[in-house]
């Protein structure tokens, strides 16, 4: 049998694209002799739909683009996800399915028996559980079709009372097919692999695995589709943030394929790179601007964009101070030039000096304090919004994880932006990705690497005057957001107990300032906005 | 047998506050020789609790409080919320439990069955879902106690395929006692009356409902515990939007009460007072700034604060600019003097020149276009946000649903705040809540209310020149966000396509701008925020 694995890229909502799309490969795929094509999970409307599930015309236009497809379905199987309707009158109104496409028909429709609601995921918010398990039947083949986290409940705690592939197994299925919209962290890929290698061990059967491919909005789903023979070797894996397309004949399985090896920071770096592409297309924007400090953050801003969207559509606006040094200054044009991109130098102490007077006499007899770097910080806000309505440009935020974590920023001024592209980036992991910028040329200058950070508000601050070394904080930090330990196991790694209750501090004093952060681009297990929900007004210490 | 029903405002996290709570009330309902007192739904650690659930020394602080109250159960018994461990191998590791407490024992553990996970709800992120049915006897009563959603599956198309109180009556309970969470929503109040007496009548036995009274957040729970007897008549109704207390002995009840009758606005003005007054408190704050335009938005809002926080902490800011008209100055005045509030004059005109100013060079040979008017926003926000820095006290929104939900308004502008109290009052409501300001004599200037509403960003401007009439917006605004009607359905009651078609384009293109919004204190059924999650890059007109 042959097996076309579509690993494509869609965009949430737009149904006409999203089916010409499909019946495209499917057309591509009968001209190759392919048996059945297999799309991603919500093919259809795209991951994740939201509450666009709630319009009933969403649904019946989802219902139409399957039938559409089904039309083009003769002499060839397909796979496709979308929404289906729940037909009893009890539970949720909607299942998220699998359609079974063949002989011009809907053949099956195989529903979502685990509904992840965890995490950035909330299916369950939408969808029934399916509870009925049956394999299909096609050119001699039995097939257990599922959907994503169906194959995901074989580990030592499970999170669902059900094991659909346990139940299935009983109906002695001959491979296995799953269909799934799994997105992107930096230690998903192995996880992924080793789940779904212990599934084609645990029931000896061959799995083909289509993900999701494309960024959509802070979400950026990776692909790396997989062919797992029943000896759990991984025959075959597509690219990584790209489309791609593979036709297998199962009764001629290549050799296993050697893993890719990604380093995490390439991997990283892909992903990152992805995910400003697509939301600017998908929005229908080309341009971006950032405001250039000459520090290291703004620096990896800059290459990303410029690899992203094409030197040519990225500018930078250097807005010193006079607290700005002229290393800075000469720091950041040097990497500008590097890039080969365009930039503005626009002066701020004009208009900050017009905020201090106007706001002269409501200050009177009050000492300087954070008051006055939060307005230089805002006064470039402002501007870079301005050149951002004025251009039609997308503002691209350069706050890293490190500082979104603690509050190291000023709300409406260096948190600004429509993306931020370093929020869930620790600092210490910033540089490493300027090391792997620099890996075939210096692109960012080795002084911006090497400097201490200095936000640069007044007269020779530097980061460590109000922060503690990042090589801790980012450590304590990564115990409390990924790992979700509490105060006394972080001082129980041997970190100093009144750091660790400092920064602890911060991080929950700041839920206000992240509420109104942009979207963050997610590259590890648990970045901040729908991923983590912490309530504002809450009094705990954990 | 005598049973207390004990309405309290609990702190998210604040456990130790909490528990203290709960046993000062133990010991009062001792006094009144109480069988049993009732709390509501984790009141232990408050709710909604979110990511903190996924602590573990958050989970066993809950689990410490619980047997330190139980200490205090001697000759009474006591029902609390919280959380509790799943001690089963599969599914959750959470349960949302309902503690019954007696001897000094936790006599037993209920957990709830239906996990709300719609709109602002996310219970299955967090917990398993109970499948064990047993009825609690104690002192000749054979009680049916369960959780909030439980009793919420017996409406036509039910959302769950279980239907707890199904499996209980079996048992013959004598009584039913829920314990819940249950948010204010101007429609909710009705619909819970409604259901807790379905479940009444359904079941021909008295039902006990303790809900949690306070705001966090976003959310206002708004009280109205009721105690109905087996003929499904409301015998007792606790106060709304405060705390209370009632002991109700069950062999002697009440005739029926009347019912509050409360109009919808005069609920709205409540909630939205409690959820101001409960987020400054929460967070430690006492003092309120605001930025005062004349305009119909910031007086509510001023009138709203004054009321919850006091005259002598509520501070205007009037912030003219060349396009201000007198009028409006002296409107804001007379209202700031009718709520013998203090005030600040501080005009932007020197901010903005210095604006336009630095801008001039990149803006050479553009038209002024919206940008100049994002200006002036943005001159504002940042004085604002200056002064709220410099004094410490928080800065009130004062952006409507109307303008929230069509962009009608600056990113890092007007949207900027700690908390929007008007971002689920739609503009024609802000209206009705002006006129019920005015009830006992005038503090809105008749002015305010009658002149057209206008931003004053150029000259002359009027709401009228971007927008459509606010009656007609508000109600195709509200059957899209609210009734989930899609464009045709819209056209269909009557209103002119085109102008269906150019709102909710305007609602869909500024998801972005509303992602960055502040915290807004939910008075309807689908408010702006966590209850409302749609797609940033999504394409899709419904």
């Amino acid at each position: 049998m042959r097996i076309a694995l579509a690993q494509l890229d869609y965009h949430i909502g737009n149904l006409e694209y999203n089916t010409q799309k499909i019946i495209d490969k499917i057309i591509l795929a009968k001209s190759k002799k392919v048996d059945i094509i297999v799309f991603s999970e919500l093919s259809i409307c795209g991951y994740p739909p939201r509450d666009l599930l709630e319009f009933k015309n969403f649904i019946q236009g989802c219902t139409n683009s399957v039938n559409a497809i089904s039309e083009h379905c003769e002499g060839i199987a397909a796979i496709v996800g979308g929404p289906s309707i729940n037909t009893k009158k009890e539970g949720k109104d909607l299942y998220n399915s699998a359609f079974f496409l063949a002989d011009k028909q809907i053949k099956k429709i195989v529903n979502k028996t685990l509904l992840p609601t965890y995490d950035v995921f909330e299916e369950y918010r939408y969808f029934e559980s399916n509870d009925v398990f049956e394999c299909i039947d096609y050119k001699g083949e039995r097939i257990a079709l599922t959907v994503c986290e169906d194959l995901w409940n074989i580990n030592e705690n499970p999170l669902y009372i059900t094991c659909p592939m346990d139940a299935l197994i009983a109906q002695k299925p001959t491979m296995m097919i799953n269909i799934a919209a799994s997105p992107f962290d930096y230690r998903h890929i192995a996880e992924r692999k080793k789940t779904l290698q212990d599934n084609a061990e645990k029931y000896s059967l061959p799995l083909f695995y289509v993900n999701h491919v494309g960024a959509q909005t802070e979400l950026i789903f990776d692909g790396g589709s997989l062919a797992i023979n029943s000896k759990a070797e991984i025959v075959n894996e597509l690219r990584y943030f790209e489309e791609d397309f593979k036709v297998i004949d199962t009764d001629n399985f290549d050799e296993p394929v050697l893993d890719f090896g990604f380093a995490s920071v390439e991997l990283i770096y892909g992903a990152l790179v992805l995910g400003i592409q697509e939301y600017f297309e998908k929005l229908g924007f080309k341009k971006a601007i950032l405001g250039m400090s000459g520090g290291i953050d703004s620096a990896v801003v800059l290459a990303l964009a410029v690899d992203a969207l094409g030197k040519e559509n990225v500018h930078s606006v250097l807005m010193p101070s006079k607290y700005s040094s002229e290393a800075s200054v000469g720091d950041a044009l040097e990497m500008i030039k590097n890039t080969r991109s365009s930039h503005d130098i626009i002066a701020i102490d004009d208009v900050v000096s017009s905020f201090e007077s106007t706001l002269k006499e409501k200050f009177q007899g009050q000492a300087p304090d954070i008051t006055e770097e939060n307005l230089q910080a805002r006064a470039r806000g402002v501007i870079l919004m301005a050149i951002s309505n004025k251009f039609g440009n997308i503002l691209i935020n350069t706050t890293n994880k490190s500082e979104a974590a603690v509050g190291y920023g000023t709300l409406y001024g260096d948190m600004c932006g429509g993306l931020s592209l370093l929020g869930d980036v620790y600092k210490t992991q910033v540089y490493e990705l300027a090391n792997y910028i620099n890996r075939n040329g210096e692109i960012i200058p080795q002084n911006i690497i090497t400097k201490a950070p200095s936000a640069e508000l007044r007269p020779d601050q530097k980061d460590s005057d109000s922060l503690p070394d990042y090589n801790i904080l980012d450590k304590v930090l990564f115990e409390y957001i990924e790992n979700r330990k509490d105060v006394k196991e972080i001082i129980a790694f041997g970190y100093e107990a009144t750091l660790v209750h400092r920064i602890l501090k911060m991080v929950n004093a700041n839920e206000y300032k992240r509420f109104q952060a942009p979207p963050i681009l997610r590259v590890s297990p648990k970045a901040f906005g729908s991923g983590r929900r912490m309530p504002i007004v809450a009094k705990y210490l954990v």
